[in-house]
Parts: structure tokens; sequence; C-alpha cells
């Protein structure tokens, strides 16, 4: 599976979410892990891409479908508690953006 | 400077490029530095979030206040030179999305 989603022809929609840790684990790998296991399985949702580095700079962007299927994984039970313990525990900030994609382009070299 | 882009109330535009690097270096890096400080300069430019990881695997996102300034930025005649490099040396593959931003929402701790 390569790094980079292999999404459908636009528009659908994008979700940057971008963020930076606290010193905290606690679970916190194991609960991402998850999340992103579990939002696979949602109805609209079309891939994910997500680093971050060892200053704890991250960058999730995941891509769905539509704002209804963003904003059905937003309030799911499980998901909620994440996000709550996120903000009680793993992020000191972070910043949503939920983006249409109305463009997009690919190069693939044959190297 | 914070990791997160202080961007302006949505909506504006985001250019997600995600990328996969080739083992080739010759003179990447330093592109990669001149172009992210053409671009801040370029009219219209509201930041930018990147990060690689050691497998070559990269996210930019940056931030446009409109179409048209993403297109003047496309169209800057070292930056086309840069995107002709890329998939000629740097990249295997990427992908570029447009996407306009409709909502964002953020959280800081006091932590």
């Amino acid at each position: 599976m390569s790094f980079i989603s292999s999404t459908p022809t636009p528009p659908y929609y994008a979700v940057i979410f971008t963020s930076i840790r606290t010193d905290v684990d606690d679970d916190y790998r194991l609960t991402a892990t998850r999340m992103a296991e579990l939002a696979s399985k949602e109805e609209g949702f079309l891939g994910i891409e997500s680093l971050r580095d060892e200053q704890g700079n991250g960058i999730t962007v995941s891509y769905w479908r539509s704002l209804e299927d963003i904003r059905r994984w937003k309030i799911n039970t499980e998901h909620l508690e994440a996000q709550s313990n996120g903000r009680k525990k793993w992020y000191s900030a972070y910043k949503t953006r939920i983006a249409k994609v109305e463009r997009d382009y690919d190069f693939a070299s044959l190297k």
C-alpha cells in the first residue's frame, strides 16, 4: 500500500489535522492506531496520510466522500472519547481544517 | 513560530502535497528551503506546514487566500524549474490536491 492515498476523482473532502504532542504517552499510540483502524471502516472513508516528527509535530490528512461522513465519524462514541483524551493529555495544541478538494493531479515515475 | 499555521477565518485554500522521495539528493534540500522561502513571499500566502519521515514520505500543506494566488505561485519561473527537477530527480511519486477550507477549529491547552 502506497503512502499516497488513492482517492477518487474530485470533489471529495479532506480533514487536515495538524497537532503538537505533549510528552504524555499513556495509551496514545494504541489509541492513534485504533482510531485510524476505526475511521477506515466508516462509511465514506477514502484514505489517510499521516506523519509525525521527533519534536512531536504531526500532520494527518484523512479523505472523505462527504461532509455528512465526516460528521458521523466526528461523533463516533469511541472517537469522541479519544478526542477528549487528546485535549486532556496528548496534545498541547491542534488545528482541524475541513476542506473540499476541488482538483488533484499526480505523478508517478517509471524509475 | 508555532508548527501550526495561524490562518485567517475561512474560507481560504489549501494545497496538500503528498510525496515520496527518491534516494537522489542533488540540491533537494537547498531547493526545498528556497521554495518555502519564495512561496512565503508570494501574494496571498497564508502559511505552510511540512513534514517528511526517514522513509522519504512527505506531507506539505500550504495555505493561500485564493485560487488565483495558487496559480500565480504554480507558474513562478523558479518554482516551475523546481517542479521539473522534482519529476526528473527528487520524487518517485506525488499527489497535489487543491482544496477550499470551509471550516476550522483549534485547541491550545494551558499546560
